[in-house]
């Protein structure tokens, strides 16, 4: 841990905060200087997250002068409530995925960060790893083409009992929100923005716990398949007019890429393993992005997360009633 | 070729019609009885087919009485007219896919094909395929768990100039009519009957050169990604509760079946080669339901087809204006 190292602020103590907290420990130049939690048992959860300070308000950590940049870990419904906290305070702020509930609020959020000179991002944390960035390395310099449909299928198992939030539609539950950022993160990193969605579900419960998503690009297609019911092998085809990738996962950490070439007919395969959970990439690129005064990841930029809120907010809307 | 051979007719003389005339000639226990073409330069068409006789109208070879059964491979649009001409005569059908420009005229043939007890089939010869028939096999005896989503991604490059017909909205042109009883097969045949459907294209000419169909089916969701644009790699992938199956393809064959298990991880290749077009699977497919006294095919049912054509229709619909 250098004087330059970055210090980290999270609010929240659950899932996302456990592994956002790690990420940071293992990180290079990232110190977790402090971690807000709402008090009472949450205290003991903050505490065992390891940070130099504790918060009993999301408040006081906002207010925090030894703090860099907050990331925000809280359940989908108060994102845009805490970004705004720690915005209006002039943090930088990483916020889980989905930024918002809303495309209008993802739009105040970042009209609000942009105003204060801060730094915002939307925590797709796929997007950093080494096989996703060299993916659009490759399509970015025309090795297979025009880039022509793009299809996810991102399957990952959260039974209701363990976790009722995913499940509840007063948190923002449903797959929609818990999965669907992925499927339209490495769509629109490959085809740009979304201009049309549609979106259907064999919609189960009160919540959908599978979506189909179809996006319209200005140069093709895409599909994106969640599920919350099964544990799936996960995967993106990014089919193109000269060849095909693949992404191919060892439990979600996209390690593999197949290189097919449509000229030969022939597939390679590159591996880009890495030892740690994969969050590592994100966080060392916010430190970057921190220490160069960026206000936006060209990695993750905004105008992404914008279109992205407004597709999953029209998903959302479609998904809510039978095809 | 014994006493037993099935005797074919044609009708037609373009791309078809020629492949259908080689696969007969090569599958077991087939022979090419006759060719119907409307005369003029036709004639020599059907001449180079190489069958028995000669027809010079539909209407003569709907009558012959030397014909078991009728492979109609004319324009899209005149599929209906002709398979009617045929099932009145007490012909047996085989039916280029799509097998109509409606759900109504699907049905009105499939009524009319029982009530004369004649055997009628929609030619989706995919269907027939060794690698096809086990990855069905393996996914009924519930080797890769409950499915799903299949996703089926069918690519082929036809060029405006070569092939004028696949471009003419009159002749039932586009792509969701060229390809999309494809994807549409696949997952129907895994997942079972489309409940509802959605579609979406980029929409850059009269007809659609690409689209992206979505479907609900009884236990999951289906995608099927069609292009005329480019040659693509074209896959099916089934992912599945346990695991997936993924059929790849050399150009169009379907010869190879990728077996992954979500048990441990692995992933087995399965090789079902095979030395001909592909289409003499189905021709002696046929050859047998004709045979065995069959009024329908169980590989090919005309539910499916019934439910295809619904399917078809509704994204033709929403594909002729922008998502």
């Amino acid at each position: 841990m250098t004087e330059h190292a970055t210090r980290w602020g999270i609010l929240g103590t659950g899932n996302a905060a456990r592994t956002i907290a790690a990420a940071i420990r293992s990180a290079r130049d990232s110190m977790l200087q402090a971690v807000a939690s709402r008090g009472g048992h949450r205290r003991e959860q903050s505490r065992a997250l390891g940070p130099r300070e504790l918060h009993d308000s999301y408040e006081a950590l906002a207010a925090s002068d030894n703090i860099d940049v907050v990331h925000i870990a809280t359940p989908h419904t108060a994102h845009f409530q805490n970004a705004l906290l720690c915005l209006e305070a002039g943090k930088s702020v990483v916020c889980e995925k989905p930024l918002t509930m809303s495309r209008s609020e993802a739009e105040q959020l970042i009209l609000l960060a942009r105003s204060k000179g801060a730094f915002l991002m939307e925590a797709v944390w796929p997007r950093f790893l080494p096989a996703v960035i060299r993916s659009r390395e490759l399509v970015e310099h025309g090795s297979i083409g025009r880039p022509q449909f793009v299809n996810t299928s991102i399957a990952i198992h959260l039974d209701p009992a363990a976790h009722p939030r995913v499940y509840d539609p007063s948190l923002g539950g449903g797959v929609i929100n818990e999965l669907g950022s992925y499927p339209l993160a490495f769509a629109i990193g490959i085809m740009g923005p979304v201009l049309g969605s549609k979106a259907i579900s064999t919609q189960s419960g009160l919540v959908s716990e599978n979506c189909l998503m179809q996006c319209v690009h200005q140069a093709g297609l895409s599909s994106g398949f969640c599920s919350l019911k099964f544990q799936g092998r996960n995967q993106v085809v990014i089919v193109a007019s000269d060849g095909q990738l693949t992404l191919l996962p060892a439990s979600g950490k996209f390690e593999t890429l197949l290189i097919w070439s449509g000229n030969n007919g022939k597939e390679i395969t590159e591996d880009h393993a890495y030892a740690g959970t994969g969050y590592e990439f994100m966080i060392e690129h916010v430190n970057e992005c921190i220490r160069e005064g960026w206000n936006e990841s060209p990695l993750m930029p905004l105008a992404d997360s914008l279109n992205m809120a407004g597709a999953l907010e029209s998903c959302n809307q479609q998904c809510s009633m039978p095809a």
